[in-house]
């Protein structure tokens, strides 16, 4: 059984997780996998070996094309095929759940997302936004041979609509992030929170980066310590998505400046950015709290004005709690993420958390 | 049988259109359309009645996967769907043929063209990046039903890269355009295009946009004139794609501020830039021809020095070829459409060209 | 005297203005010109002849250091000097009156701003994000010798705080305007406003782009027909500062969409957007009226829940009267600017409003 | 005797250093300072004491308004007054030196940049685009008294510009750097390198950022451990301006993404991005060597195509020097900056290198 960070004693950051150290610590913010491990041996395009799946983030458990949730995008490097940002950016809305898959399954898992808003929620729009990310992971599974379908976009979303969707999470080959490596270890997804009084900060990753040398926990070089394990083939691509969740009611602009944030901690893990990275945060609102209670002493607000966010020294936790939580995200992902090998025996390892351990302690940290 | 703006003697500005006045004016430019009209009365959704397509355009008759070509992307109003615009605008670069359909097929769409990039054209890359842009066309059209598949990505396609796909453009009610609405006439794909010695600039638009009082016609009223012509419905969906060729060698920041060159040329037909508008411009570089013969007397240039760009006034008449081919491209798409009767009976009349005949003679110019 | 095109019978659009035509017809903002007229004859570097000057736009007669307004800059083309635009589009305020002037003072008017910040209006801060615009004036005015100082930043300024700084806007050469050319003519600064129940947009342009040939006047093509009027010298410089106003409580999101509208009014008077062009749009929000009545019926929206802006239909009307708003300033510069002498003995003569009257009668608009 | 980083032992990261280890190591480029350290006790306005100055970046020591150098920004938070960069998005270029200097003064500066150009360089032209950047150095010095005028300016060039501008550079509290603060300790101006055959990156920061116990270098938690040293006042200002240069000969597109790279580096230090933070990246390039060398084997390029750029994966090597050399030039930053006392006997203190020798090697770094 392969540990969280945290159950490790690797505590990043300063500030302490929700309940589950997980997205759904937002209230109302639920998550459903599915996930397609199938067949094995050399590729054979269409029929595998299959290792992927998509995973769903649901703002909220209900029907958001009505109503919808303030939302925003920051493209860190857009060397990525997701759908639907550029409309969220504009209009500083989602109105659809948010989906996670393999690369180039993007647009017929977006297709059966617009399925699922028609059958199950009932939309009777004819235009939907649907939003879509993708990491490539085309390392381990048939990537081309596209077998993400209306059958698992429907799987996870069910799941993430059903009560157990708002608890824990799962992680590591799951989902969308069945196939991915990160640091050339098995990556896949993570997720961690940050909670206080005033407000919670949820984030959800999908992990795809990495080369193994620059790989940082905390601060300390357990990638260059861990050099002596080869990866079979280096890290081709390059790419990380990354979901942010608030309860606290910003507008779109705040959204977007949280969204930033992630990728300070996506940076203390040891990314370059590399030219083919398709690395981008989607942050939302589920507006279930007013900033108000975070507004320092003495802030100009006049209570009926609208002149909301003059001024906003009060983010500075939420920036904080933003950059730490996608931080351990991404180490959750690794950490939780098993060995697996995929199309062509092609293989990637666990990072092995006995060694991390040793390695933490050798730096001083556990 | 319609003409188009310059046959009845409309002439949009001071430049000389090209051969064909049409997007394949930039040599080496193709472009194919799959219509498809069937059934009439109610609406059945899955059914029909069906009045959509699909429209290709083609930067060249090549795998643009392996050779691909210098782009940009302006999104002017981003209430869109168009998949690939974020990739484009951060790599500067085109991969695969540009496609224009009905809202929801955007997706589906954008799948088939993956299985052509490999089926046809024998890509073997597992990260491929499509662009498929989309305006709304369910005020005649099944929108919901989804009625355009991989048939008819595949017709488009192949049709474009026929011989005859770098000929004269098909416009009005065909292909993407198919049941799109313009000024509350009914509109669709428009092409018009701007040759001198030094370059051509070929625009490609989808025009589903304008509301009836403000259209403008080479700055005549015409839509004011033609107020008695009451609309069944008022438009509801406001938006424009438009593609824009340049057979020039500019950059991908430069084919960025062509890109917003486009806008204006939908400004002067009268559009206010409506909220639900998803408004983008892709333009595009087949790189014929090097900017040097536009450079002015005397400007700095050193030969190898990569320096190219540095200063630019060379792009003025860039633009205005850009502004004027927009603009007579939506006018030609409003004429050549054909009045059709869509689902549940709906019914956007074409143009009537003898009254804007009149309307512009009584104006003072014809 | 010279008329404002409404005074001479030209109405763009359909929408109305306010009281005064002017930006000032948004209850609370102030304008104030100082104007600087000397000497004439060669060019002396630092002596003379000067025809220069600066222009003040007060969100509100009163320290809006303190009481920030939201605001969005939309920089169409940005090769251009003002200062302060990116602090603004970042934190969607602006907390300082907003300056026009010639290029080469944007600094020294920038730094003359803090002065008044701190000397006249008591701000203690040590971080203030002037906002200073600028257009090219050396045509006409010596502008390397940097005129503008102290003394008519603070004269703007103080006339916009008087009271009749709410008053009707002077146009023309007047203010930031004095050396501006337009279409080849004289230029400077215009204005103008639409006005409803709801709501109300003002305007305020320093105009200095454009070529003769290309001049529309609500469509009209006045600069075909006023060719015989030839230039002493095309214009070089191909800028325009716009500054919008309104009192809706607009979100800074809802402000920036607004901005890009003003663009297409730009448009339709015959602009190409020169690749020399310093073309931003700064627009702000007076926070007087709340968009409530402007809600289409149905509309969701929940009382308490800060959606507002989730869905944005009623700012429809909003961009049409920006874009009506910022075509007839335009035109009003152009109108009531006179003939000007400057540096060289060059002119620019004013558009001659007899001939512009009889053409507009020609195509049938008088 | 202050040591710098490497001299301490601490490597940053994998890649070499250039010969002094700073922006200078990019051929050509050139950096001088100009100080003023002035007066001592209570703060009057306009009086003192003065803690300020300028620093100033050539991108060659010639007149690059003739030939400007390619060039891109990137703003993280744009909470700052930086002039000059709104235009070098849009134009792709740079024309003039870079300075670097407190708030307050940011506008005479760029005032006297354009003095400059016209009385030392020559230059003729009336449209000049200076680019000043700044950060807030008010916790000591009498920013709102604006020191740092023509004087200055013309010595931190005149230096720049002289044989010695090409060597080392100081670095602490000198230039622009003179009041900053970095962590709560002590900062200013900081610079590193890294070199390899093919390229070289330089990179020079103004430090004016961090919370105490954020502070990270390497990845060890050095500010947690200093928490018992309590800074006389928490950082209110929050701000880094980065300048990072390339002999590489690569397009403003280009350009952009390195200057995304540069944020990596902050993060690594432990920045958070703070709401009041001014943090802006500007990249330029010396053109002196060619992309050629960098592409990897097997790379499509049509040697007169001028498709340069069209995919690149040679340019991981240089995102990964601009992390690295931001880092290293950030912590240098703080190494060199001595103890300094300001207005009001504000103090920041140095940071206390043998204990961060301690720490480190406690952490297992040394």
């Amino acid at each position: 059984m392969r540990l969280r960070a945290r159950e490790m004693g690797i505590k990043i950051g300063v500030m302490e997780p929700g309940r589950y150290n997980a997205i759904t610590d937002v209230r109302g913010v639920a998550v459903g996998h599915s996930t397609i491990i199938e067949g094995e041996g050399p590729l054979v395009v269409g029929k595998g070996p299959i290792r992927a799946g998509v995973t769903a983030i649901l703002p909220r458990q209900a029907d958001i094309y009505e109503e919808k949730v303030r939302a925003a995008v920051y493209p860190y490097n857009a060397y990525g095929k997701a759908v639907g940002l550029l409309q969220v950016m504009h209009m500083g809305v989602i109105e659809t759940p948010i989906l996670l898959t393999d690369t180039l399954n993007t647009w017929r898992v977006a297709d059966a997302l617009i399925d699922y808003m028609y059958e199950v929620l009932g939309v009777e729009a004819t235009s939907i936004n649907p939003v879509v990310g993708e990491t490539n992971g085309s390392y381990l599974n048939d990537s081309a041979g596209r077998h993400v379908g209306k059958k698992h976009v429907y799987e996870a979303l069910d799941k993430a609509f059903s009560p157990s969707g708002t608890g824990p999470v799962e992680e590591g080959n799951v989902g969308g992030g069945t196939p991915m490596s990160g640091f050339e270890f098995k990556g896949g997804i993570g997720t961690s929170s940050r909670a206080t009084p005033e407000f919670t900060v949820g984030v959800l990753v999908q992990v795809n980066f990495g080369r193994r040398e620059d790989l940082r926990i905390d601060g300390v070089p357990v990638g260059k310590e861990l050099a002596d394990i080869k990866p079979r083939k280096v890290q081709e691509s390059e790419s990380i998505m990354i979901v942010v969740a608030t309860d606290l009611a910003l507008s779109s602009r705040q959204l977007w400046k949280v969204a930033k944030r992630a990728i300070l901690g996506v940076a203390r893990t040891g990314s370059y950015g590399g030219v083919h990275s398709g690395d981008f945060v989607i942050a939302f609102s589920t507006s279930e709290r007013d900033v108000e209670p975070l507004l320092e002493r003495g802030e100009k607000r006049r209570p009926s004005s609208g002149r909301r966010s003059l001024d906003e020294p009060y983010l500075n936790p939420v920036y904080r709690a933003t950059v730490e939580a996608t931080e351990e995200a991404i180490i959750n992902a690794l950490f939780k993420a098993e060995t697996m090998t995929g199309r062509d025996y092609n293989t990637r390892i666990a990072i092995p958390l006995d060694r991390v351990s040793e390695i933490m302690s050798k730096y001083g940290r556990l």
